[in-house]
């Protein structure tokens, strides 16, 4: 039996990336680590010459990079997000070091497709994109001094997951993380409910909803468990639906505002 | 007593750089990790615009760049010398991996100037200075693609240093995990309102519960997230009853089996 090869399950997704010149950087840093699959979300500037002079031999990680309209998009299939971020702590997953988080990347990687999630060179990833990982890292830096470049980040990970990979034991996971779009799914259809029942009346729909990603975000919810979530949201909001529709019927004039 | 600060005593020497952006990329992955001492060994250009450009704001360690006409001039009052190599073994000294060597060189440094030597971009170190080190370096690559730029090499090296150097304790975002009695509150809520709502007419109430048990004990839920669910049930079963209510009033002699 043949020991699948976790690296051909990891993709490096940069959000945004303004310089072409980083993305090829990173291109190279990838490969010599033997990393291959580049997702492009939005970049500026895509093919570039820049690009290709920077990658400097790893053109062929830059011809099959995957350039992607949305984040969402650059994430399809992928079950376990892993993003960067300059913060310590962050208010929607928790925050590892790249020596603690890779060996974690390499088993998922193991088991199902996933993604390790750069930002913009200014600013880093959005509150929304962090939203979409299962799992921060911060790489430390000199307090004085933390502006490292997206193509050394890449280096420095790529390296911890070269590391991680070489002393890698397969243990199977008991739960089955179902893919980013299904647990995207899950959540607007939430979002949905909450506010036809009138939740947010009384909540900040954005901080809220944040909380819930990050509360689900820990459990890895399964194909079936997302199933029955989204169960029980269309039967609590059919019977709001059905109740008010026959209540409209009878009270044409009435604005339903009950 | 103040602790002292080994990084003061670690000097960065590069040797025969031909590109001079990539000095000022090594400065910058330098200064991120917390390494300010670099010396230049015959550098092809040096000052230049290039290198003040790729440094993105460590001009402060090109500034104080010490170029030499000679390797020994880069090693003056150096006791520990550490030579980069691409090969995994080396005629002349032991060759460790960056992990093993990174926790050696702090402790060097912390009794004497330490150097970490770097050859040129294209052909490495030679042999005679190779002959000048203690220890070697590898930094273990792809073997179709090990072509690791100098910049990202003095990266690697100076992010193994600085976890060395911190004993790296990074708080992880922890889960404040809610008491049984809270958590078990939930269910008995979470149940009550799936059968209000009519849901278990269509599922089985003790299989469904489990698996609700199983996904949310594997979040660990904090206490606010509890109040958050709960909230989120009472809404929804208030919502309905409200609507039930209010219909129930208008046709008195309807058993409300909408």
């Amino acid at each position: 039996m043949n020991k699948p090869n976790p690296f051909e399950n990891i993709r490096v997704a940069l959000s945004h990336t303004t310089h072409p010149g980083n993305i090829g950087a990173a291109a190279r840093a990838m490969k010599t680590m033997g990393l291959r699959h580049l997702y492009l979300i939005n970049p500026r500037h895509f093919p570039d010459p820049q690009a290709n002079a920077m990658a400097a031999g790893a053109d062929d990680v830059l011809q099959n990079a995957v350039v992607c309209g949305s984040i969402d998009e650059a994430l399809q299939g992928v079950a376990y997000t892993v993003a960067m971020t300059a913060r310590l702590r962050d208010i929607s997953i928790a925050v590892k070091t790249p020596r603690e988080a890779m060996p974690i990347v390499v088993q998922e990687a193991s088991q199902h497709p996933v993604a390790l999630l750069f930002g913009t060179e200014m600013s880093g990833l959005t509150n929304e994109e962090m939203g979409k990982a299962q799992l921060g890292v911060n790489i430390q830096t000199n307090p004085d001094f933390s502006s490292l470049n997206i193509a050394a980040s890449v280096q420095v990970v790529a390296y911890e997951l070269s590391v991680a990979a070489h002393s890698y034991e397969l243990v199977t996971a008991e739960v089955q993380p179902a893919a980013h779009e299904r647990v995207e799914g899950l959540y607007a259809h939430l979002e949905k409910a909450l506010f036809e029942m009138g939740f947010f009346t009384t909540q900040n729909p954005t901080r809220l909803m944040q909380r819930l990603r990050r509360l689900y975000s820990r459990a890895r919810l399964e194909d079936e468990e997302i199933n029955i979530l989204r169960g029980i949201l269309t039967v609590a909001t059919a019977y709001n639906a059905r109740l008010k529709q026959r209540y409209m019927e009878e009270h044409p004039h009435d604005k339903g505002n009950s």
